[in-house]
């Protein structure tokens, strides 16, 4: 039987002590400029970063809109990026920061690119369209689904903070309802995971308190500015895991991406 | 100044006097076996169909899964669809049914790559991360925001149906909050539109109560099961315009893509 993404995830985690996921978001207008002339100028700006940083990576996530934005030539880049990580470092997971969402048969089309043809571990899902039009993703339980459920970014609220009415009457947040029918109903298959931002630990308190052990995927350290020690206090679980803590361009874009991911690193030892 | 693509796609349905849209959904598995062996085979049969069916088509709407799912080559096909119909047909809308979504400044890569680089009119987008994250779409005045509101998938209501507290303490349902929040909030440069469901007239005939004259892309005609006749009767604004009605599956696999194009128009004639 093949090892759930999560698990594959804390065996990584324990092996290097550290939850940190590294956010391979390599925007053209921000990478050191030698990069540019280079073929597959992406590609190479990643390979740069991760032979750099590996040693202190459990994760690493590139969010598609930044590959996307230069066609082909992106695509390419992204394709290279994950095959070099499969290669090389097999046991780091990859999370395709894609955040996608359609009707059921359609979702087919990005399972076959996300987890069959560029092969990443997870992928990001707008959480809108219900259980039902995600089947096609949640049915892999050799993968990982990771549904948006409170995010890193300060108008998330607008919808996110509605109060919704439960079966018995009470009210709850959107967020909070999300995170319940996550994790009691969409994860049959045990491959489900969410994404809370780090700029809100007192939500992502609320969600550990009801979705058990399972592993919350923290953008938003950083750039962002979510707080680590925060977050680390809100979100363990009873392992001292279930958390994947993202840290992007406050790495990628320093003048020592491997000295900055190497401090990170420290800063989120499991315990 | 330029023209607003709700009012690019009015000009375009009142010439045709017709509300049609088709679904380019070129599903490599479907389409006919011998548009496999030529070069871009997705391109080659979209091309096929838009010259069938031009005559009665006031918008095209991909739907990029179908083209991610090839990678590389899917994008090639998706480029040179848009570009073939900008350079015969730019009186006719085309939307990128793309179903975006991510933090603010992520988005601005999915603007260039939707907007500027392939060039579509238009793109669907979740709405789950709020305005403040869509504002590098919604800031294109020059181009359309649709904004999923009421899907069409049969487990849609499963968050979309959640009564959610107003204001006033008074309740409704998720996706009336949406389409309220947008023609009220996220309509600042005129440029939203919203999708609600072919399989849901009673909810599509509320929308249209509370958005006004704004244009809906209704899903769903034809493979999903939606009516027609009720769709129009719940949907026309008071210009007897205002929806969007997409067909894909039913048109484009069709034995006879033209006529069915053709058949399907006449049933959607504005007043």
């Amino acid at each position: 039987m093949t090892m759930k993404i999560a698990e594959k995830y804390n065996q990584r985690a324990r092996q290097i002590n550290s939850l940190l996921c590294i956010g391979l978001d390599a925007d053209l207008k921000k990478i050191p400029g030698r990069f540019l002339s280079q073929d597959n100028p992406q590609f190479a700006f990643n390979k740069w970063i991760i032979d750099q940083t590996h040693t202190y990576a459990a994760a690493y996530k590139p969010n598609l809109a930044f590959y996307e934005s230069e066609g082909i030539a992106g695509w390419k880049s992204l394709q290279l990026t994950v095959e070099y990580l499969q290669k090389n470092y097999p046991e780091i997971v990859t999370i395709a920061d894609a955040k996608r969402g359609d009707i059921g048969n359609t979702n087919f089309g990005y399972v076959k690119s996300i987890f069959v043809d560029l092969g990443f571990d997870a992928v990001t899902l707008h959480p809108y369209l219900g259980q039902e039009s995600l089947a096609p993703f949640l049915e892999r339980a050799d993968k990982a689904s990771i549904i948006l459920c409170k995010t890193s970014n300060p108008g998330g609220g607008e919808l996110q903070d509605l109060l919704v009415e439960d079966e018995d009457g009470s009210r709850e947040p959107m967020w909070l309802k999300v995170a319940k029918q996550v994790s009691q109903e969409w994860n049959q298959a045990e491959n489900c995971m969410l994404v809370v931002g780090a700029t809100y630990p007192k939500e992502l308190a609320k969600v550990r308190q009801v979705v058990g052990e399972m592993t919350i995927l923290v953008p938003g350290i950083g750039a962002q500015g979510g707080d680590l020690k925060s977050v680390l206090k809100a979100g363990l679980n009873t392992n001292g895991q279930g958390l994947i803590i993202n840290v992007g361009r406050d790495i990628i874009f320093d003048e020592n991406p491997g000295e900055r991911a190497k401090w990170y690193s420290k800063q989120i030892r499991t315990p």
